[in-house]
């Protein structure tokens, strides 16, 4: 990304602006702000989320940099942008401007819009994994008292007035109606990287953020690298109950 | 509830139908069912999600019983369910028939109902600690880093394409742009039972809920129930570390 | 145990007193001592700790029961728990009479030691955990910042003047001498029941225990009974994201 | 820390050898041996754990740096270290040579002094943490179920034989006999940094450290400094159920 923006900051002229739209960390983003104004050059860091379907549905835009810099890209973040129709209008906004409802926000200074999206993802993992867990318990702790639920079903059902309603249990419900096994899916999942910042921030400002971390770690341990911590509790249970762990 | 369902029963005639709408445990409900059936009564368990918007919103309905009585009751079912365009179609169900979509679903036998509203309020606690999380972050690492975050802003922005669009969203949205500040609101969260289930049926089931549990103690800790614990963390600090902690 | 206490009693004759020193359910342990009662038999539950190890090691004796069945009782304890050499006196005891530093107590009513035991149980899954946790870290934590750490040596280590300084360190690192990748040891890890009885009782408490529910679920997670919650996890990465996990 | 050692360095002749005895971060240490080192000076990073007992206790000492400085001061190591008797020799180490016995090791290359030593004070969180939820469980959820448990009994027993007897215990004890309600101690609990820097080195090596980080994050909640967050689920609550929290 360093060597990216090098290159290209080479071609350019006083006064040109770089927009970061990728997925970096925001100290990041201000260390390039600052070494980009030193060559004359001008720099915004814009945090998007929306996924693949974003061409379609929409994404939203989360703004870091100067104030100078936003008014003169808001043409462009405001045509990118899905509208003030792609969410239904909230009572206690009514009567207030800005560009929130827009779809597109200035966030703050260099920076800002990537921790906000920083945020964002380390939310989408905790609210990810609450749907998961919860599904898992459907299927396996519904066997265990003598339910067969179709996953797809309820998921489904769901969508319509519940309090857990989101575009994250539209996409599930929508995988699950394909195949409500999900074999196609693996069992090991990735990250990112913006959930770890998550949890780095939590711990440098001192916040406990137990259900983001957990959410992280359950990914860490779908990759099985926690096999020695789990051999040294077999090794422990030996030595002082004799207990023999019968697994693999 | 079983006083007053004993008292209901006594003024009712064989094959009446008794609906349980309320959030008992799915235990109960597959006692109470078998209790009422002896007395030649029918029960029906229903799970509802909507809350107090339920009204104007609709709210979906997870059902637990026998097939006859939801054959029997599914017209009313039918009738509170909030539709078809509640939410919109998914591809992947194109073609399937069934309830779901119309917002109202038979889980299973006795129980089912309810224990599909167990798990659905387990989830709920997850994805809303998720967001709480998140925004304490933006507050307080967002002040660490420098930055001064809108959250009414931010939570409105995120209403429009992000992945993390939800109807809680929506309600935090509302209520920031109310008060920024939430001062209305207090510290201490209450937690109504179907969490406490969620997790008991985690552990009786042997699958770890990292996520759904640690939103349930984050409640329970906000009631400062664990104060002796932290004091013993003091006592032992200052024990080998001769540290005396400043606190109150 | 049921049927054994029955057949057992069957041959008893009045005022004889059973003791249960096994694992069971402290409210058990209650509702055997009342049925015994109703027999005229007399019921004590006593909980021990000191594994395999505890005939060379000794093992204490936490107690629950009537105060007389305890004093008929008390040479028999007495006789069998390690007694005051077993550790180092503290200093604040001194001059403090009692049976605890002979290692037996009379911990409460019918059920106490069984609840004693219970928790003394969940304190170990916990601290076992820690121990696990930090020694893979040790070795991969280590391994990427460039250190090949000898796991035997550091916890033999840290069994002289350390803090962390325990019983289960010195099993660990007596296993850890033999094997330091302890590879007889399987990475599936059990659990016995007293470790989900504290996660419930601190459930119906409304106390958080995240570390002691964190160490359970670990080991519920070493058994690979959350592949449909990781499979959910990847199917939502891929419907948002494109991402396509590469697992198995 | 870097100006000391700056002011120091001044003051050093050529080969002179600094011992960081201190709470460093293992990155600051390879920093420091190398800056020291380009002006001709050694460094070693040695952690210690033993806390304001080691002077009696004695201390255990790890060691990072250079081999040759590591023999150059091993007299002093030797000197300083608790020795083989402070601990009982174990099984399986009979016969292996060594310096771990003697309570000192050299761990690795620069750095992997301070290493080992955040490593151990991770699984001290942990550990502590386990012991103070269990207490926090003997005293509310012992209540709950009518017992009236003596902490300070109970935890002097469990000095004798148990499988979870530790120093941390010992000094437990010691703390509940002088007053079991620990009266004098805060329920606000400090943390030191070292917690954080193996959360952070977990986060880094992509390896679930669930117990370490729910025992740092339970320090952060004990400062209540996430309010917010408690407030955001409060406003939820309201927001969907109409539920208003009665807290403060």
């Amino acid at each position: 990304m360093d060597a990216s923006l090098s290159a290209l900051a080479d071609g350019l002229e006083p006064d040109d602006l770089i927009v970061d739209g990728g997925n970096s960390h925001y100290r990041d983003a201000v260390r390039r702000a600052k070494a980009l104004s030193a060559k004359g050059l001008r720099y915004m860091d814009v945090g998007t989320s929306g996924g693949v379907r974003g061409l379609e549905r929409g994404y939203c835009l989360m703004v870091g940099g100067d104030a100078a810099d936003f008014q003169r890209l808001e043409p462009v973040f405001a045509s990118l942008a899905p509208g003030r129709d792609a969410a239904p209008s909230l009572a206690a906004r009514s009567g207030r401007s800005g560009t929130a409802e827009h779809g597109y926000l200035h966030c703050g200074s260099h920076g800002a819009g990537h921790f906000v999206k920083m945020i964002h993802n380390g939310i989408e993992y905790g609210a990810m994994a609450a749907y998961a867990e919860g599904l898992q318990l459907l299927d396996s702790a519904g066997a265990a008292s003598g339910y067969r639920l179709e996953l797809a079903d309820i998921t489904e059902l769901w969508r319509r007035g519940s309090v857990i309603g989101s575009w994250l249990l539209d996409l599930t419900a929508d995988e699950l109606a394909r195949d409500p096994t999900l074999a196609g899916f693996s069992d090991k999942v990735a990250d990112s990287g913006e959930g770890r910042w998550t949890v780095q921030a939590a711990v440098d400002a001192g916040v406990p953020a137990h259900v983001l971390t957990a959410a992280l770690y359950a990914r860490f341990g779908s990759r099985d690298n926690d096999t020695f911590a789990r051999r040294v509790l077999s090794a422990m249970r030996f030595a002082f109950g004799g207990h023999r762990e019968h697994g693999d």
